[in-house]
């Protein structure tokens, strides 16, 4: 069994935004010459996600504003206000942490022939709900 | 370490609904005669989802009805009426790709004495979101 | 190629809670002496979710009362009063089954140098939605 591992470090310059970062995963799956296997792809951080669907920009434009219809960004900390208890911390993410439950924190990935065994519009994005800093995403690999 | 792959094909008359596949995943799991492993089982299509749920025919109507209340369909393209930016790629499913991140695109099962390790009730839907073609969900199966 | 598992039972005395499981993770993973692998981690009960986001009392507040909203709970079995068919099978739980398809079933964690390989916040949490009883979670590892 071999395994192999890396990071994708991503600074979105908005608040919200998706990236697809399916080239960067084809060159972690190539440089790692694992043929048939696993391939875990997470985000490392509680407010970001990693999915699998179309590279549309209507469809992104659409999630966006759906998410901010299921868990709006609100600042406060009073819930009778739409505020999160979250953001009593010192933040003003609560929303975030929501947002990236509904899409999802990782996604595995079948190998085969030393390629990702997608389907025929299958992409993978990065999801960020609370940009405007470094975040990273891991990819780890095993099989042979 | 060995590796297996499948992929089941399936076709549902209507939009929406739910097909249990445990029986093909299990097949799949003896074909490939892995005793210990994990088991990918996710939608090739990215308007359809792999979830683990009861086999209980009011809980899927219960969830079809739920979905619609979350991303209803809508066939328009306008935002403000409740369309979808992603319809005027000529589809009218985005609806689809909405009900597809609630439910998900992926399960990962373990595989224990060359069975599916499962909890009392768990059994493995195909859950279909813009049915009437063909789609396919791929097995990878990795272990020894 | 090695593998492991465990499970790990717990009891909540309330309908709805989370509970931290990082320490068990770590636990098994030392067990297993796995170094380079993957780690599956999964409720077995189908009104339970196993995820991943920050240990903090107020978010965890937000998610409850959040979850609450988009899938309230009701006793009754008429969806036109809120209630959900699949309590005609004698349940009072459906309400759950929708809480954890949002929460999610399972997170694919990746083992690096024999340690979970984590971001700064990342902590693995129990959710339940029907306690009250025993229920199970299934950890699965594989690697080297």
């Amino acid at each position: 069994m071999k395994s192999h591992r890396a990071t994708i470090t991503l600074h979105l310059p908005e608040r919200t935004g998706f990236v697809n970062i399916t080239p960067d995963i084809e060159e972690v799956v190539e440089e790692s010459s694992i043929q048939e296997g696993l391939c875990l792809v997470n985000a490392m951080h509680i407010t970001a996600s990693v999915f699998i669907n179309d590279d549309e920009p209507g469809l992104h434009e659409d999630y966006i504003r759906w998410l901010e219809r299921l868990a709006p960004f609100n600042a406060g900390t009073d819930p009778a206000k739409g505020g999160y208890l979250h953001n009593r911390s010192g933040e003003e993410n609560g929303d975030a942490h929501h947002k990236r439950q509904i899409m999802g924190r990782e996604v595995v990935l079948a190998i085969t022939h030393g390629q990702l065994d997608f389907g025929p519009w299958e992409q993978v994005f990065y999801g960020e709900f609370d940009g405007r800093r470094d975040k990273r995403v891991l990819i780890k690999i095993i099989g042979e």
